[in-house]
């Protein structure tokens, strides 16, 4: 299922070698204000080809809303948004038939579509589909925004180097805008520096590199979400994963705080000078119970090296039934973190849109 | 809500100080054996004051079926599974009125609830109706076993001291099995001997220790899951976090895996002598494109530390608008993953099971 | 399925020979009042045994809120209530092995459920699971009285006698408050009179007799609904045809209007007294584009004869591959429109209920 | 919601005036044969234009799948198909302004979205998005067919003048194929005629009139189907509810039948000669307990005169917040029901594609 939300429903469409991908967007508010210019900022943050690291890729990806719009507004019917295709080289895939790329979706693909699975671009699994969740998630970042809800993300790791981290404590109003409008996110530049030069040296050695990103969202109601199936954390969670290569979430803390005992780990609480109730330390990433304390909300997710490399690989030959090896050409990110950082953004907004709209925060 | 699936739906239901704790399975084909020996013998496993590491909390946790089994078989109607409460001491939860305790869901749901929330327990975010889950995830695991799909869950960690890993490559069948009978379940005897000490030890401190859980499934069948919203790690995670406490989650390399290269991480086709396609290292944790490769599939949760301690701290007291300290008397784990285990194990059965039910794989 | 609903999530759980029938409630806002003692009143409206034109099966049926209420109230969690089943005798269906009976769901169930399907009492058909619905539907009714909203029923025809209809103009606050506490509920007491004769001559006959049930709603806002899937006409339809017996329903004029000119058809709007928008007749029933108009909402819904008579019938033996006889024994309604008025009114409260609280109107 | 569906999930989107109106259909299974020619012959049905009794307006609504579909077969990704709206001439709905038009959606659509909502073509209230559902219903058409099931409808009657009835025992496969290509379809060609006259007196009196449309589906597996919320009722009365102007469903005998004693009623169950069962009567229509009993299944639905006649008629002026008249002009269908026609096929197929996707039958 490529459809999401019980409030909202949004349904992904297209690959990427298809006429266009796009997304509908049910269930959003009549008059609900559809900021064109800023869903087009968002798609150009996860745009191919902006900086010397990314793929070459140079399709513009213009947004355009084919219906449910009317003078820039909903009309309380669903938003259909399309962007078309227009540079499409499926030559440049001939060569992968039958030989499963490593780590790519190709061989369960295979086995589930059989010859129905389209393996020019990765089909329905290609991180072009990302376009389409952006397009949403720019719509949801819009709405959020007016209701006092803030989302930001950057580039938390590139391989072993590593950025400043969010203040877990703190609002940074200025850092969280100024990151969402840097196409490669970091809160340290110096990092940032060093993070592109590990990426030009990965990419010249034709091979790839992970990393890791943090998100912060601030403004969330208290109580905000709940036990059970549909707190922040199974909703957010839900949403990131369908990022392509995203392998792993965690909340504050995370795995590093497994390690503490109660008393460290525990969030004491204390009113501040304005009378409201915050905590000392933010372990649990804004969220008890699944739901929002006031703090600041701090996940973390992984994101694996790019799966295509131009080195020779090993793998199989499914037509002829052996062992074969494989060289992957084309343009392909040497990684791809910085331009899934506006991504984990958008799905976080879908995420959290649904539920304050299911919750009747919205 | 309380509610989760799209082929079954499972809905649990009561508080830890209600007459009774349950669950509807809505959903189940006809036919399907219900061995209530069996969900008794997984319940048993979650049930406290099975070691010296444990709450002394007798309850005896049995399950009865009421609805929807006849000779031991579902007649295609929904199952409605109930435990009575019998061990309410409301009493050791007077002082707690107006204080919320560090790190649990007391703040946000007194925020969200008012004088609604019910703190004796902690309500609908009581540990305690992980019980629930575990009654439906037995039904679950009883179903994929017979569909040819092991699971199993160990202690990876606790605090500081790691169990053995999974094989990542190979079904371990046995293992997989030994696991699945232990309360304390750890691959290494030794390592769960260490555990047991740190475990008394934070205990007589009066403090809590956190933890990992590692998780493997065999059997899936290659292909189940897919891109977007519904793969197998959305779905798993969002079931996981359904568990109090789960603050991450990794599958495969993980976290660590974002440092490799390309060429490190990639996951090697090969032919093994049997003619199966097959990977020379597992760094995927069995899922590609969110769909399983064939493969075991791995994840690992953390596990916080068990918010309730016995040492005194700080808080707030929301009737007295000023800061106060709080000392949590009663029954608490001092630490809750060996506990925990079993819950991951039964919250992943119901994902994987709904997951290959709705594919048509049962 | 047996779950209803996207707002409030309805589990129906029990079959007429378990331990017990029940259903659970997910999805209530924290704080909402149970009445027990309203629910009670309203299943005590759908009792078998209350008129000498009903079965004498003599069951209390007695609700039971297990869980998800503390002191009469929500806590937030999902709310389970059971009915335990104290009159069962199975015998009298013995003699139905093989034999499924005229029009009842005996025959698609054998082939569906094949041997797991428990022709006692009818498993999961009877008409017995009206009783959770009728709970569920009390706590909703009860909700949306609290919000302005009213629905009552009547018994619009048994047979070739009709009653009166409802004003499709006026509120009828008294009458419909009359209504809704009658077990055997009629605007014209002489028509009642001459269906309880009815309804006796045909079970002196050991034969059955259908009829209508009309409803309406008052109080519904403006606007409440929506074109396509999730309108009033579609949500009331979806939940009225779970209730057994029911084959056809009706909006306003339905069927008789559709002989008519637009210019006859068509409800003219006006400004009344009080500077309120009505319209002259309301042959929409209340529902235009599925959104409430503001007008009274009318539909009527069609109730087949009870298919257990005690006349022989012609059917087949499903064991024995030939044609056969079957009479049926044991207790049955001879016209099941009374008893099925007040679980109209109950279903219709859960699907309006589900609607106001997916549009934030509760 | 514009959302249907459980297995497949089919968002409507699109305005009248809009740039284009179209339909995403996720959760097709991969490689199922997309005939776009098929596809256009049915939407070709549903075109205005047809004959003499339709409304003039002469857009082509040419279908146009962009995604999903790469070779004429799905590739296991969601589908989207758009229809580029061409002949678009507002000017016909200026002087509508502030004046709800009788019996449309307009005056709850004003209450309900205010300024939001756009009054040109009814904006997501207009018939025109029948045209979506005619595409996504097609689709499942062809799946259906490919599996053996067949759904044919005819116009039963148009004011006074009926249609003679499909034979209720029969499958008449050559009579539904035949339907099933005629643009004005009726069994009885005289009667036909009689329609014809009798709208085109209606048209040229500037007036409108109703009817009645009759559905058949034959082939559906006995079992499908259940009690509870998601038999074939409660399924395809939510779906046809979903079109305009449709106010009343019923199934088999219907409202007729409840005048029928149970002994009248009751279809005896006998074996024919190659061996199945039948029944000698089909009053159930071929549904019991919610499931399809393998006769087929017979259902009418009640379809109002259209709303929009070019007569005078009494409404309200909003912004003057008086009385007023209203004299609506542009192109419009004295009788919807000939077009209607095939989109309640469309949408019958929707809903029983949906249910059989969900039952594993397909």
């Amino acid at each position: 299922m490529n459809t999401f939300g019980n409030s909202i429903k949004i349904t992904v469409f297209g690959e990427s070698h298809a006429h266009s991908i796009g997304v509908t967007i049910d269930g959003l508010p009549a008059g609900t204000v559809i900021d064109s210019d800023y869903v087009q900022s968002v798609l150009d943050l996860r745009a191919p080809g902006k900086s010397d690291t990314s793929t070459k890729r140079k399709e513009p990806d213009k947004v355009e809303f084919i219906s449910g719009v009317v003078d820039g507004k909903t009309v309380g019917n669903s938003v259909c948004a399309v962007i078309y295709n227009t540079d499409i080289r499926s030559k440049d895939y001939s060569d992968l038939i039958g030989k499963p790329r490593p780590s790519h979706a190709d061989f369960p693909a295979i086995v589930k579509y059989g010859d129905n699975y389209d393996i020019r671009g990765g089909g329905q699994f290609s991180g072009r589909l990302t376009a389409p969740l952006c397009i949403a998630g720019a719509v949801a970042l819009n709405i959020l925004e007016k209701h006092g809800v803030k989302i930001a993300c950057h580039i938390s790791s590139v391989g072993y180097i590593s950025d400043s981290s969010f203040d877990v404590l703190e609002n940074e109003d200025e850092l969280m805008g100024k990151l969402n409008a840097m196409p490669f996110a970091v809160i340290d530049d110096a990092c940032g520096e060093k993070m592109h030069e590990l990426i030009k040296e990965v990419a010249s050695a034709g091979d790839s590199v992970g990393g890791t990103i943090e998100c912060k969202i601030t403004g969330l109601p208290a109580g905000l979400g709940g036990p059970m199936f549909d707190g922040i954390e199974n909703a957010v969670s839900r949403a990131v994963f369908a990022v392509p290569a995203i392998k792993g979430i965690e909340f504050g803390a995370g795995f590093e705080g497994t390690d503490l005992y109660g008393s460290q780990y525990n969030d004491a609480y204390y009113y501040d000078e304005n009378g409201n109730v915050r905590t000392k330390t933010n372990n649990a990433g804004g969220i008890c119970g699944g739901m929002a304390t006031g703090m600041p909300v701090i996940f973390k997710v992984a994101v694996k090296p790019t799966p295509s490399i131009s080195l020779s690989q090993d793998t199989v030959n499914l037509n002829k039934k052996q062992n074969d090896k494989i060289q992957i050409k084309g343009r392909h990110d040497p990684c791809i973190v910085p331009r899934a950082n506006v991504v984990i953004r958008a799905v976080t907004a879908l995420a959290i849109l649904d539920l304050m709209m299911t919750e009747g925060n919205i």
